[in-house]
């Protein structure tokens, strides 16, 4: 609309999820006013991001180095893994600050219908390294959908030969949660899974 | 949270308009899940926009030259100067597809209490363009806030000894507008300025 390296900017900055037409323009307009330097900051942050970071070796999440800070941490608990589909589950439960162990990421979950089967996932590596270390605990922290319960289960029976104690997250009702506003299988879990007052 | 230049760039997005920590992280992880040329793509994008856009020298808005696309192409009139505040303003009237004239970009609007005067803005060499040209039409489209007219009506004190006509855009209802859900003003400006049918 105004010049060649401005539409070219709008058009590239559409990439980002829900980022359209009018908020790639109001981005673009945004840093061509008055924080150029912070957009050329933003180019290299991106350009770094991009190139260099990598899956870690170990747990299959991102990494700067072949592996992660978080499996080089030796800080953490070896005797604990929790099991999750992507990286972006590793950031929330790190978020959270209550857990202290490794991690290990799927890569995704079952799910047959797409085309996504076992061997689509590092369920072997993962299987090998339940085998090869000593794990108390496993943590099946898989998503509460369909295809991220079967996955659990599908690991469950992997695992419940080697590791002694296989737990999953808790279910019920979230921090705020007001009944009425509940779905009835959430509520019905809670319920289910009640505990001593 | 992950690694160090995923942080970095989770932090450097955050310069964008409306986009806080957890709409960066989405970010991030989009890109780097399987969006990594395009994100070197933006990049490069970003890198050139911010380097290179510069201001057009004669209209002030944006261009990648000296002299912008639309104050080079000779196929639009001379004759008709469109003021406005922002080169958004610019892209906004382009969109509309109805204007064939020029423009000119002041860089804002008065407004004494934030300490914006009149040499603040473009608005001197607005005056100087006026008398040195030989201009039909000036169309004064600054925004319909109290500082947007105050400013149009400081560039038609201006302007009004050597522009033979003066006009801004109209106001009123706009279209697909619902009466019931305007606010007053509009109406009463719709009302005041009502056409023949």
């Amino acid at each position: 609309m105004l010049t060649p390296k401005f539409d070219e900017l709008v058009k590239q900055l559409q990439v980002l999820p829900s980022v359209g037409q009018k908020s790639a323009q109001r981005m673009a307009l945004h840093l061509l006013g008055k924080k150029r330097q912070q957009g050329i900051n933003l180019a290299n942050a991106l350009q770094i991001a991009m190139l260099d970071i990598k899956e870690c070796q170990r747990c299959h999440s991102f990494s700067d180095d072949d592996i992660c800070p978080i499996c080089c941490d030796d800080r953490r608990s070896d005797n604990v893994l929790c099991v999750v589909e992507q990286a972006s589950d590793v950031i929330a439960i790190e978020q959270s600050g209550q857990y202290r162990g490794r991690y290990f990421v799927l890569g995704g979950h079952l799910s047959p219908l797409d085309g996504i089967n076992a061997q689509d996932l590092n369920i072997d590596e993962l299987a090998n390294r339940l085998k090869a270390e000593s794990i108390d605990e496993l943590i099946l922290a898989t998503s509460t959908t369909m295809e991220g319960q079967t996955t659990a289960y599908f690991i469950y029976e992997i695992a419940k030969t080697c590791v002694p104690k296989i737990t999953r997250l808790a279910q019920g009702i979230p921090m705020g949660g007001e009944l009425p506003y509940l779905d009835g299988l959430t509520l019905g879990q809670a319920l289910q899974n009640r505990v001593h007052f």
